[in-house]
């Protein structure tokens, strides 16, 4: 299924489709359902304990479609950040302390664990292609690279949502009850 | 124009296309294109004082689509990394010395300097909005992914292409240049 989200602003032919979504594929962005599932995940954060809010609250509380959102939510529920209850009151809560989840975990539960740059071995074809045994090494270019996604994933794996409640206001999460769920 | 390289392997329809990039979409991606710069100007690194090299040279020298890697080095001269020279002889040479070229200058050249994380303002929509007043400051969650955002940068900030060539084998640059002008 394609995302409602991706497609142009109005409806237009095929051709043009294509042409809108390579234009975006050379900018380099992380999907909108970033955004929602790190909003969502800090939203269920201030529940008390033992509550959940459904699919349902959460795209209302954010005016987001639910079916798609709820396509990210079960992707959080698969990494073991969020855990799915059932029934007529059922819905989502933190899996584990909110002490114990970081933004890491819950970006690369919707987006993937890997790195943005892809080395295609450019090295090892053409004129200049380097011998098998002169390529048993990661490329040194590949190599810092992946120290810059590493540098990425180490600011973000230092934020836990624990830390994230902590900025908000005192007020914060007695609103966001009331606002989700209809209990402050 | 559309970059062959972004088409999928076979024809298909304009349908089937529209769903095989928006597969592509989901997983966050620099381009194919990134690898070209970063290799190519680590390659003209190597190159004698005041030395240069044509588009078609270096195409050859990875097997790459001349026209589209014109293209990209073309940026990389707006950028100030590159000087372009005119004659027959002419072609790319770094613009500056190579301890003053960093990989995130070249990757930032083609690639653009923003953070993949876009906001979007959610916190501002729907049941749950904030009220303005509330969100003058930047969203802590956007602050976060700005902030690795800036450790990435900041990594390949550190490497600069005379960092990358101290790393290759001491007879490394007299076989580039030999492969890649015929003059070693």
């Amino acid at each position: 299924m394609i995302s409602p989200l991706l497609l142009p602003p109005r409806p237009v032919s095929r051709t043009k489709q294509i042409h809108y979504i390579y234009d975006r594929l050379w900018v380099v962005k992380l999907p909108a359902s970033t955004e929602w599932v790190l909003h969502c995940a800090t939203t269920l954060a201030q529940l008390d304990p033992g509550a959940s809010a459904s699919t349902v609250q959460l795209a209302e509380y954010y005016d987001l479609p639910s079916a798609y959102l709820a396509k990210q939510l079960k992707a959080l529920v698969r990494a073991g950040l969020l855990a799915a209850t059932t029934g007529p009151r059922g819905g989502f809560r933190l899996a584990r302390p909110a002490s114990e989840i970081t933004l890491l975990q819950i970006v690369e539960a919707v987006d993937g664990t890997s790195s943005p740059y892809e080395c295609r071995e450019i090295r090892q074809q053409g004129r200049g292609a380097l011998p098998p045994e002169e390529c048993r090494r990661t490329c040194i270019l590949a190599a810092k690279m992946a120290e810059a996604h590493d540098a990425w994933r180490g600011s973000l794996a230092g934020v836990t949502l624990a830390g994230i409640l902590a900025t908000l206001p005192p007020s914060a999460p007695a609103r966001t009850r009331l606002r989700l769920t209809g209990t402050a």
